[in-house]
């Protein structure tokens, strides 16, 4: 079976179009059913496949050189949707010439033109943005939103849960991933109206929606590799995504600067290089790399604007997975399962009879 | 000058009254000014005050066997606030038996009694909950709030500002610190309405409260070290800090996992045990113990529940510097520098819904 050619935007990202390429032809590596539709500069990108010869049968090149930049906004970019190497990825996906985009631009502007372009899936009212973050078990964690959505509210919620588990599903095989909501406290009355509301609906209708759903959990522990899946609205998920990768740099520069301390520890560190090692290897972001926005009709995958090739192929090989999984179509089959109930539900009223008591 | 003695609730906290104890035993030991009100179980207070003849002439027991649990909601410990450990040390501050508390218990019942018994200051609608977290820098940056409102408006932000600062000044010892309300991008667009009124309320008004505002600051740079203080809601605040402990822990787990991966690292391991030794002394939370309920007329610090001893005597220090340094007046001075446009700004519609409880 082939897999629909995956449309790559050459020109964004920090580095642009060498960078791309070379992710590209990284991920043909490992392997060969993949093609692209490469989108930007064509001399810049003939030049660039002169040193990834396996890349040549395998791909197309879409002429563009209009770049949408990291400080464009998003109604900027939707002007433009039609000339940007980003803005002619995307259309590549909704003309069915591409079954998914890859860009490392402006995350605003690649969701605004993905949700003109593909529009949301029946039965989801905004997309979400979610991504792996390492564990200390033997899979990622999903969490989402990370940011696409300020303020969401129940519903929002609920959707987000079932759009997370079927993108759990392809990461870890598991037939029922484990799903929480992120909140300040694992008691029922903790959080906002928003959550305590999502939290009743799911433990209702989760047996329906192949997900083991219990309740709360809390941003120390998304980390642990006991949840598959954290839901939570795009304010708290990028608080709490930012703050994991902030902490981990943080040590990672207080290791550095304590192994330098002393001529004892610099000769330590090179002894134990190989543990040191590992732990740069599991939490180098660009092995994590690849957000992808869930909840519309194709697929669009976010690589990180710093990533290098190997962070660029690990994105490729995060949107051929959820090809190759039809994640979409997993999606509507799930919210086809929901309850008329939860996917009918008006915004939940404040449920003033279970706020809090310290008042 | 005498300082005014601190009430120590030495039955909250994991392990109770022995490492209460001798937490204030080892604060008092470096500095001999502190004189303490030991509240709880006579009995067990005098066997532990045996191992720690210090403290013998500079402290006095107030008996209590009523503790308040882990499990305890607000509302109950509201109801026993005269007879419980946590309640009776409280009330010590209110009579003006001591000048604040210090407790490692239930933070929703200590923050529920410590508002009803001392009251928020005059120009403070609600209390916030503050830690002090380590940085690259030289010194620890304030965050506040970390759960005590769930929901807040700009004009709880701004207060929130304003105590943190004052917060600040004590700890960095800067005429003035630089604040940074916390955000999901430092764009003058992006978050919520509350977060971008505080933010052009706290610029006009930032030089004649004597900090360094200067917008907004995202969840991966709080620890970098060239901001002083970190204004958030609660609930956001809540998943800040315990997305940073987590991720602190997890680290520190995959470093003990790498280091005994092979026979070569085990060994690299203990030769730069220097170095991992300064990492972990740097990230124990018992070095950065002792959270403080600020806006109360009073001082109310909060100790971790698993704190050890050198953890219960650093909250003792926190809380004797605050002290020392009158907080609670800096801030009452600055509130009466702010203009009436701040103080008297109306409460935003659009989150006067609920009433936060305590984390």
């Amino acid at each position: 079976m082939s897999l629909p050619r995956i449309a790559v935007d050459a020109m964004g990202g920090d580095e642009g179009v060498r960078v791309m390429v070379e992710g590209a032809a990284l991920a043909r590596r490992r392997h060969d059913r993949f093609k692209f539709l490469l989108v930007g500069d064509e001399t810049r990108i003939k030049a660039a496949l002169d040193n990834h010869p396996n890349l040549r049968g395998a791909s197309e090149i879409l002429h563009s050189t209009d770049v949408i930049s990291g400080e464009d906004k998003p109604s900027q970019a939707l002007r433009r949707a039609k000339t940007t190497s980003m803005g002619m990825a995307v259309n590549a996906v909704k003309a069915g010439d591409a079954g998914a985009a890859v860009s490392g631009g402006n995350t605003g502007a690649l969701m605004a033109i993905s949700k003109l372009a593909l529009r949301t899936m029946p039965g989801i009212d905004r997309p979400a943005l979610a991504a792996l973050l390492p564990t200390l078990g033997d899979n990622d964690v999903v969490m989402l939103d990370l940011g696409a959505n300020t303020e969401c509210d129940a519903r929002n919620l609920i959707q987000f849960a079932i759009m997370g588990s079927a993108y759990s599903r392809v990461v870890t095989g598991r037939d029922s991933p484990r799903v929480r909501l992120l909140n300040i406290g694992t008691e029922d009355m903790k959080g906002t109206d928003e959550l305590r509301d999502a939290a009743t609906i799911l433990r209702k209708a989760a047996a329906d929606l192949s997900m083991s759903f219990d309740g709360f959990t809390e941003a120390d522990k998304v980390c642990r590799g006991d949840v598959d899946v954290v839901v939570t609205d795009g304010f708290s998920g990028n608080i709490a995504l930012k703050a994991i990768e902030g902490t981990a740099r943080f040590v990672g520069d207080l290791l550095r600067r304590s192994f330098s301390s002393s001529l004892r520890s610099k000769f330590g560190f090179l002894v134990s290089r190989p543990a040191t090692e590992l732990l740069k290897h599991h939490l180098d972001p660009n092995n994590h790399n690849g957000a992808v926005f869930l909840g519309l009709n194709g697929i669009v995958v976010k690589s990180h604007g710093s990533a290098n090739a190997v962070g660029v192929a690990n994105a490729v090989h995060v949107t051929a997975r959820l090809l190759e999984e039809n994640v979409t179509e997993r999606i509507t089959a799930d919210l086809a399962r929901v309850g008329e109930e939860s996917l009918k539900m008006k915004r939940a009223p404040a449920s003033a009879a279970t706020t809090g008591d310290a008042a």
